[in-house]
């Protein structure tokens, strides 16, 4: 079997130029040349091996994840990547780790919110990994609400120390990632009190285990907060608790501010404490940031789901048999079209929002250094709804294409669901997704507030724009007497179909550009009308009830939308090779690249251990004694 | 904190008889006794403790599984339980097992397709367990499409025997349950051949291991297909993979036939095949009755899932702390209501239409023992279309209630994301949902082409007796030209659509009953409504496109549940309450009776195996050549 490719016959159908859409899938020429270069350089070396991650016990796999960050790094020192490379080579590796938490949170954090002076310390520690950090600001009574955090941070005039502490349970650090077993510094969170007066909460650099034998300082209680949803998947993360018994923070200073938004605060020797003048938006700078990211990944994880679905429907066949024929592959069914194809054009829709984002985040970038905030509103409202959006159809897609799988796609040789518990959290983490688009939700209201206002005074822009054309809207004031709380549920609706209009709206974007390529436009016009089509199906109960569109124009939609799916169907391999993903990090059987999934499945099953003995362990306890009759006087 | 209820001030709003309202969770008096009796029973025996299943691994839990299913089994014999009794104890248990398949299939089956020989022979050796079954029917490359098995079982009539044989490798036997490790017999379908002639698939009798060692007999190939989703979950079944190389059957005939829905085949001594004069409508008796299990079985996840989400929605607190005080119980958001209520509408609405089924089967069994198979297509319509409706609709409900438990619903402790794992099978076995959501329109279809044709001489009953009702649809004939297959996508809509009215017409029917005890009448009622409005509200679209409703309907509707949210606040807790279920088998700290979450997670954590040892495993070999910049040295 090995080198015949069960897909051909597929790929030969295909109407469109697949290196090309390649290129726009990575972005650019170059970004694809990283990409590909790194990708099948983990996929080729068998220290990143992962076929075996859901055997493993918690113990053999954490120490494993070590082993690997260990691994990947010294990959990186010895092939002196670029910090580019790297980044690819840490995502490639495909494992939850601490050392995102040190790169993605920890080193950015200080970037963005460290004084000059802080930075010169601590950044070139971190860059070498002398010094691993993490970051630790939730606790286990509060996530969302930073503001309510209860650690406090107590600054001693007489030792000009900060003591950290702990006064409850509930303000136990909980779920920071490498804070479990590895970081040995934390930029913790914690109300600063001076002098006895309280001035909200900062973040600290906090040293947490010994440089020399890595055991926890004195006063610091720390560990694992144990297992979470799935076989692998986030289990390689060491989330900690942690307990301050008023520890002091010999590093001083406050460098942070979460609750008041602020650049730098500062206390004084004299322990006064001290607002910085930079403007608190800034901070919204660093959030923009890391969402794009969300965003950015969100297309990553959407799209492996996708292109596993996809090719394991091409190879499955099932029912439709003419003549002792073969049988209709499933991905011929229009029922399997219809919630397969959606996805597909989701994970590309997903892909160019996630781009644009990059774009709104240095163009945020530029404005703010030049001190002009006022886009700054529209950009966060933005992302919050996007990361939100993305991350929910997300996760259902991820779901939904492992039930395209039928039974198969339940075995963790699937892939799929260690793909779905270790990408579920996303939903969670860096703003729940209901509390943001509530943020979105109020960002709206004001918006169409201050319409009614001041028209002409503070246009609406960006994003917003289209509200501009909605003056009509203004006309039909409704009689609604209840608050935003009430409506909650209703607003957050709205919220949604404002995001949904981005993306649409961004996916027409970009095909108003040039794509090279024979065929890549029409592809990507086909992906896009689906997308939009898709949601009009599904939210049509929206456009009807407000007149948008009449019933007759919902049923051509769909209409339209059927034909869409035919029109996609002998692309859509070539639509998922065009992510150009390795086997080895699709993580699949199903979706491997061959489409030879039998016998792989076949010889993967008998690796479980179960299968090293023939007879079970447990057989002569608890087996034979039911079989004998002998039950009563078994010991169990 | 010993022994303080935490949400004593939520049970004190409660508005009605929380005990009554358990009777009628539970169906009678009867029901309820046996439940609380046998499910204390089992949440008192440290045997059945059940805290540990995340952290073992594999070969560990699927032993452990083996110990508690023999110590079931000697509880059931030691207590002299009932028939009854001890099925409510193996579900208790809450561990899948060999025994499912054993209990629910291999002896269903016998008794059910068996002759009377066939049943005197082996139900005796099956129910004192001397024999242990599993049900072998997919195959590797077969599934939905029974009659694509390829599996061969071809008569001998020299020897009498039949050879069964496995000729290609997408012929293994692959997922049935209790067959990688356990089972000693196996009902293996497989398709007959006599004399050359092919006569479709028939299930066989095999034998697959020796009784005396447990050794696979010869010719067999036998072993576990390997790890499934999620942390414990299924897999301590051990799903498995056979293979035949040309395996006398030895206890020779066919017994059930499957392809072409005989009773009883038999192939006599002169090796001819005859096909029994039994109605073929009797094999959808038996779906009829293991689907309308499933549906009960959907009721009882999903209400474990929602006691949990409600309960710990009441004690988190997050936000709008005024003055100091407490802040915010999360149950209190609009936002959190109106997704986590409609899902407690859910979990009584299916508790009440798999009670209904439960009678439809008695029904259909009473009718078919009198030869009328009149309703037969019907109940077998329906019972597939709620199958897949009410695990679908559970599957998603599960995932959101973990959501809704924020991010320590993530934890395994919470015991969402086993629940999740072990439940999503649902969708996919017995019938995969959308393949049975086609049946079910094909149905739908056909009794409305019937409707036109012969109105008078053949009237719609039962759950399609609306249909009488709507010949005015019969005028609006539509211009479709297009096949069932091309529209398929559409039809398996309007089958969801059929078989929401069933679950919501079904609860009016109860309310319509007399319910005793103070108030619980009226809380059905604001749960059905809210079920009912729900559904209205997420298919606004249908109703609105149909004309079956204005926009301004749909405001008022959306208004109405609004209210209703707030009427069922106050009794929340109660509701969740009723079900009646102890902290054993929720197996969640999040959801535990006294709600003293925090303490409980905490202590939790630090059972996980990574908090052994304070400085991890790996250590010195992985992280302090990191610290110490030795990593190009370091052996990795």
């Amino acid at each position: 079997m090995e080198g015949v490719d069960h897909l051909a016959h597929e790929r030969n159908k295909s109407e469109f130029d697949v290196d090309a859409m390649k290129i726009v899938w990575a972005g650019s020429p170059h970004a694809f040349d990283v990409s590909d270069r790194i990708s099948k350089l983990v996929a080729s070396d068998p220290g990143f091996r992962k076929d075996n991650r859901s055997t493993l016990s918690r113990k053999e796999l954490f120490k494993n994840t070590l082993r690997k960050a260990a691994y990947a790094w010294k990959t990186i020192v010895d092939l002196r990547l670029s910090e580019e490379e790297a980044a690819k080579l840490r995502f490639y590796v495909d494992e939850p780790a601490f050392t995102d938490l040190h790169w993605g949170m920890f080193i950015p954090a200080i970037k963005g919110q460290g004084t000059e002076e802080q930075q010169q310390k601590w950044l070139p520690l971190a860059y070498k990994m002398q010094i691993i950090g993490c970051y630790a600001q939730t606790e286990l009574g509060h996530g969302s609400n930073v503001q309510g955090l209860e650690t406090t941070a107590t600054f001693d005039s007489q030792t000009d120390e900060f003591i950290i502490h702990s006064p409850t349970l509930t303000s136990s650090k909980w779920w920071p990632g490498g804070l479990g077993k590895v970081a040995t510094h934390a930029i913790a969170y914690a109300r600063l009190i001076v002098g006895g007066r309280e001035h909200g909460v900062h973040g600290f650099i906090v040293q947490l285990r010994s440089l020399e034998d890595h055991s926890p300082l004195l006063g610091i209680t720390v560990g694992d907060i144990g297992m979470k949803f799935g076989n692998g998947a986030y289990n390689t993360m060491d989330n900690g608790v942690l307990q301050f018994d008023h520890v002091l923070d010999v590093y001083s200073i406050a460098f942070a501010s979460i609750a008041v938004m602020l650049w730098v605060s500062q206390v004084t020797c004299e322990g006064k404490y001290k607002q910085s003048d930079v403007p608190r938006q800034l901070v919204y700078g660093t959030m923009v940031y890391v969402r794009q990211t969300i965003v950015a990944d969100a297309s990553c994880a959407l799209s492996r789901a996708v292109c596993i679905a996809t090719r394991y429907s091409a190879v499955r066949r099932q029912f439709g048999s003419q003549n002792g024929g073969p049988e209709t592959q499933v991905i011929d069914y229009k029922t399997q079209q219809s919630r397969l194809f959606p996805l597909l054009a989701s994970a590309y829709a997903f892909r160019f929002i996630g781009e644009w984002l990059k774009w709104l985040y240095a163009d945020v970038t530029q404005r703010l250094q030049a001190n002009d905030f006022s886009t700054l509103p529209e950009a966060h409202a933005c992302t919050a709804g996007l990361k939100s959006l993305t991350t929910t159809a997300t996760a259902d897609g991820i779901e939904e294409c492992r039930k395209l799988c039928g039974g198969h796609g339940y075995l963790c040789s699937s892939g799929l669901p260690e793909l779905f518990a270790v990408y579920v959290p996303a939903c969670t983490y860096e703003g729940d997704n209901t509390v943001l688009l509530l943020q979105v939700a109020r960002f709206l209201m004001k918006t169409v507030s201050q319409l009614g206002s001041r028209l002409s005074s503070k246009k609406p822009v960006g994003t917003i724009a289209y509200m501009t054309r909605v003056e009509h809207l203004m006309q039909c004031r409704c009689g609604v007497q209840r608050g935003f709380a009430e409506l909650s549920a209703d607003l957050v609706e709205a919220a949604v179909a404002h995001c949904q209009l981005i993306v649409v709206s961004k996916f027409i974007e970009k095909l108003q550009q040039e794509i090279p390529g024979k065929g890549v436009k029409q592809q990507l016009e086909v992906l896009c009308n689906i997308y939009a089509l898709f949601l009009l199906h599904k939210h049509q109960g929206d456009f009807l009830s407000t007149g948008c569109i009449t019933p007759k124009h919902a049923a051509l939609a769909n209409d339209e939308l059927r034909s869409l799916y035919s029109q996609v169907r002998p692309n859509a391999i070539a639509l998922v090779d065009a992510f150009n993903y390795t086997d080895h990090y699709l993580g699949s059987i199903l979706g491997c690249y061959d489409g030879n999934v039998y016998p792989k499945l076949y010889e993967a099953a008998w690796k479980d251990p179960l299968n090293e003995s023939v007879v079970p362990d447990g057989y002569h306890l608890y087996i034979r004694p039911l079989l004998k009759q002998e039950i009563r006087t078994a010991r169990l």
